[in-house]
């Protein structure tokens, strides 16, 4: 299994500065890695509001189980994610581990059971021992702070090549508020399958509707514009938490999302979703090329969603890529399998800006050489022209490589 | 890229009998292929009738048009198959080849080109060269015989490690009437996908619409229940011819799919139908485990189709089983990711027979080692009971492994 960071991974990593309202800790409480952290707590002050979206796996996990129970009229107090165990998949006991973990932290901090959110990411059907916490959850508590968002970012990863954080600032009203995310993505953990966490916190003055509809809303183009192998995670959670410090300073209270006064504060917070999505992408088990679909010309934004995705999922098309080939008929072929509305001959496609089909055939203008050469970059932008309507789309996946099959089969081996 | 035969492959291959009123020939014509026959032409005496069931991508390949739209009424007297060019996203171009190649093969039989049916797999998007055709199809005509069955299935391979082929007989009133098929399945051409092609003949005396409905109806739980990669060709192509020679034996001529005395019949049918699918499973690219998806206790037999088809597509169960790894933890992912009703909590699953889930857990009872050893079989046997309902299905797929990857994106490099 390769342990190197991902070559997509960014180039420099951000400093998060703090979120007044939020403090953080890690601590390794050896539930399945040994020498590094694998829980994180993140103590919210009283007033703070919560948002969250989940996997719509019909198998969910316990945890994604309680935190969509307590989501309505929550008070949020703390959080509490760990690795090495997606609490998935097991029946009573995985219940009694969320319950017995928020209990915990509850005790520690102050507060009602219902008030703790939880998330799990790794083995799936084991037993959680929740009394791992047991251990760690005072001291936890005590030593929380404001700075180390980065080493959040650290606790929750399974097998990221690469610790996922992203910040921003917007105006709400005349004040700057801030915005922080982190996330982990796509990693394997035997016997397990990609997971994706991500947590966003902000000082923001915004209440829980109006945060839930910013989050319900940024999502869908960024998130779930992401695929790496079209299987979604039983663990899938999104959550996003607003202290309301910032109003202290004057920022006005924002109880609508459509209040205008969001626009700002609605762009960074769409920004931050989409730079911890596209580091999602680009931490694919096993990536190399980082690719970006786009479809326009069809029917309705909905359809070129779905040709964007039966691209981004064809195995053939991954592979064409991992080979450096810009494959355009296996583009034809992805195409005509999605189920929409699609015209042969009228169809173009491009590859990093070079067409290579047009109108239902290959483009006699392009020179074989020049797309070689096109093909060698890290970055391939993938574009389909359907000439149907104004319908646009963009989704974001990676290549499929020999790496992806060793990572997910060969454990055992 | 690997040329051995699949470990799969059947252990023997079944002499096909003639069909009277059925007369092969193969020839290398060199569309891409040296050294090799890449033209099948099978004569059919007058009276034949046909049925087919076609890709149904939106992006089709001109030879798919062509059946398409000659099928109806259709009186077919030869069937052309190059493989080495799909003939696929060819535009203009390719319905002229399709045109030029049916007025060959007309000209050489002296009948009408919408008697002529074609098929075509290979490269997407390069013109097909249809006079390449002009120098071998007298000669094909010349030549045709009716025992060159093995060498028929040979000529229509593209990566195919193996000819794929099948017989049956049945009884129609007190006549023996045969049922011979070939097939090709996945196998890339750089730069293309995989296509599925077969072809079935048989003497009955049986209507085209009885016909029609037969294979419509056996299409389903055959060749729509595999999946290698779930990347459906723009080529795909099934068609069945009915020379109904064996009406001058005294075989009943039937007219009606419902007719009664069709039960033999049928049943052979569907046999030669399931046999040919199954070997295409067995020769997925770069296959090592034929595994077939049981799933029962679904709510139809439509959701249970949607939930084995979810498993069997998944790239993370079939990098699992590549890797000889019971991995339930991703096939309760699979379940859940379907979209259709599924209650985790009453969920069991089995490998090869021995459970390792149940009722939303780990099954205590379950011993790694002896599940292990169970998973180094070349066929794996996945059931899962949903306990909601009574729908049931199954779907046959290969496992994914390196070999894949190496086969569709290697080429370049």
């Amino acid at each position: 299994m390769s342990v190197s960071v991902s070559p997509l991974a960014p180039k420099s990593v951000p400093h998060l500065p703090p979120i007044k309202g939020v403090r953080l800790a890690t601590a390794a409480a050896g539930i399945k890695y040994q020498n590094r952290t694998d829980v994180l707590v993140a103590l919210l002050d009283s007033g703070t509001v919560v948002a969250g979206v989940f996997t719509k796996s019909k198998c969910p996990s316990a945890p994604v189980e309680w935190c969509r129970a307590k989501l309505k009229g929550a008070k949020p107090r703390v959080l509490v994610v760990n690795s090495g165990n997606a609490n998935a998949f097991t029946g009573k006991t995985g219940r009694e581990a969320c319950r017995f973990t928020a209990e915990m932290a509850s005790r520690a901090i102050g507060c009602k059971p219902a008030d703790i959110f939880l998330a799990s990411t790794g083995v799936i059907g084991e037993p959680l021992n929740a009394k791992a916490f047991d251990g760690v959850m005072e001291g936890l508590v005590a030593a929380a702070k404001p700075e180390p968002w980065l080493e959040a970012a650290k606790a929750i990863m399974t097998t990221d090549t690469f610790a996922k954080v992203a910040t921003a600032t917007a105006k709400l009203g005349k004040i700057t508020v801030t915005i922080n995310g982190i996330a982990k993505g796509a990693g394997m953990i035997a016997p397990d399958m990609a997971t994706m966490l991500s947590f966003i916190f902000t000082d923001a003055p915004i209440s829980a509707r109006a945060l839930q509809t910013l989050l319900s809303e940024g999502v869908s183009d960024t998130f779930n514009a992401v695929t790496i192998d079209g299987d979604t995670s039983t663990s899938d959670t999104l959550m996003a938490f607003a202290t309301g410090a910032a109003a202290a300073h004057g920022a006005p209270r924002i109880n609508s999302a459509t209040d205008p006064r969001l626009k700002s504060f609605r762009a960074a917070f769409n920004a931050v979703l989409a730079n911890l999505a596209e580091q999602v992408a680009r931490d694919g088990e096993g990536a190399r090329k980082l690719v970006e679909i786009t479809v326009e010309g069809a029917k309705s934004k909905a359809s070129a969603r779905r040709i964007a995705m039966s691209i981004a999922n064809s195995p053939l098309v991954k592979t064409a890529i991992a080979g450096e080939d810009a494959n355009w008929g296996r583009v034809v072929m992805a195409v005509g399998k999605a189920g929409e509305p699609a015209d042969r001959d009228k169809l173009s496609i491009w590859f990093n800006g070079i067409r290579v089909a047009h109108q239902g055939a290959r483009d006699p203008g392009y020179d074989e050489g020049v797309v070689s050469r096109a093909m060698k970059n890290q970055t391939i932008a993938l574009k389909v022209a359907l000439g149907l309507g104004k319908g646009a789309d963009r989704v974001l996946t990676c290549d499929l490589t020999k790496e992806y099959v060793a990572i997910n089969g060969d454990y055992r081996s």
